[in-house]
């Protein structure tokens, strides 16, 4: 049995997300019916991430275990000549049989992608929230700073997760502007379910006035959800970075 | 009788070009359509260029003739909240009523997008050209400056055109790197039919070795189509800059 790790990217717009579900086109599916093609056989595939509907990846891991012996160079060709344009394999390799990418999985980064200008940019429908008001990335770099450390992130966590321990370390995070698109850039040891939607969603409302800059660390300590921000839109998200 | 220059941006991915024509969507049909949603009366609109199908534009400018007296500020909204996401209009000025938004142009800069990666970019599908093997951006940068100057492009221009001036003024052409990502750029007092996609391809048949570098010179003298290269997708196409 081989175990080979696959680093890939995607355009979530036309998926369900990661995850295989019943009646939807769904990435980790797609995947595996490249996979069947190429090995004439249905192999299990393992993700280091559910990711919303919508949601993109600009790096994302999975593992592919296998008895089938394709050089790694090889299988990325085959697994692109056979996906969809909107997933790309970036390049593959033979890891221990332990390896498991969720588990071994040490830091994530997630961006949001805003166009904030009033009027919209017609190439960005699917890859950034259109925000019209001016946001002062200033500002909010630094509200977002209050983020940092370790906390029961709660409050910033949507109702319907199984997970019973909250507390992650969230280890930067930071607003930038770009001309009209702003970036927002997290990264921690582990996310809880929308918790990057959430986080975004805050600030957003901190600059509308609707919550207070400074009321970050409250909102985290008072551990209920109704006490944080909307919850951003999905198409702006991308998982950004992952390491092992 | 009023002049109004509307300056747009659009992608023109699902767009058949600028110019109106039966059985087929067009950018300008698209804002005829909107304009007469909003003034309930069809107005004729005048393009700065016509563009191919697939191409899109940063910057477009088109005038508007009307007897309507809303406010060129309102016009801006109005426009915006009755066209689809893929056009949008930037601003609305009042010009004099003798203005041509073509024949008024002094200068016209196109971009050419490249995608220079083995593997795709998921992202990239309808606004890069995806190319495989490695561009040396440096020397291509240097042969592209042949193109340069005042001369009969004749070689650079697709048969159909009903022009019989040839003669066109580069003014500046530069292919520049930015990690996987390539930019050509090229501006000139005007362009015949197919004449950026033409030196696009020219260029990639140069970095292919099927065309000499130094060659550029003797393929415009020829004036020939044969001797220049390919004809470059349009989908990595912009209508970068238009000015007056």
């Amino acid at each position: 049995m081989r175990n080979i790790l696959i680093r890939l990217s995607y355009n979530g717009t036309a998926y369900h997300g990661w995850q295989v579900q019943q009646n939807a086109k769904t990435v980790q599916e797609t995947l595996q019916d490249a996979v069947e093609i190429i090995f004439n056989k249905r192999e299990s595939i393992t993700g280091c991430s559910r990711t919303d509907s919508g949601v993109h990846a600009n790096e994302y891991y999975c593992t592919l275990r296998t008895e089938n012996q394709i050089p790694c160079e090889r299988l990325v060709n085959a697994l692109n000549g056979n996906l969809p344009f909107d997933i790309a394999v970036l390049s593959c390799a033979e890891v221990p049989l332990e390896f498991h990418p969720r588990y071994d999985c040490k830091e994530k980064e997630y961006i949001y992608k805003i166009w904030n200008s009033e009027i919209r940019n017609p190439f960005y429908l699917n890859t950034h929230l259109h925000y019209k008001y001016q946001l002062d990335t200033e500002k909010l770099d630094k509200v977002s700073k209050q983020f940092i450390g370790t906390h029961d992130f709660t409050s910033f966590c949507a109702a319907g997760g199984s997970v019973e321990d909250k507390v992650r370390t969230v280890k930067n995070f930071s607003v930038e502007r770009y001309g009209n698109e702003v970036i927002m850039r997290v990264s921690a040891d582990g996310f809880l379910y929308n918790m990057v939607r959430i986080m975004v969603g805050t600030l957003l409302d901190v600059s509308s006035g609707k919550i207070d800059g400074d009321s970050i660390p409250q909102i985290i300590e008072s551990k209920k959800r109704e006490n944080a921000g909307v919850t951003a839109p999905a198409h702006g998200l991308y998982l950004n970075r992952v390491i092992y």
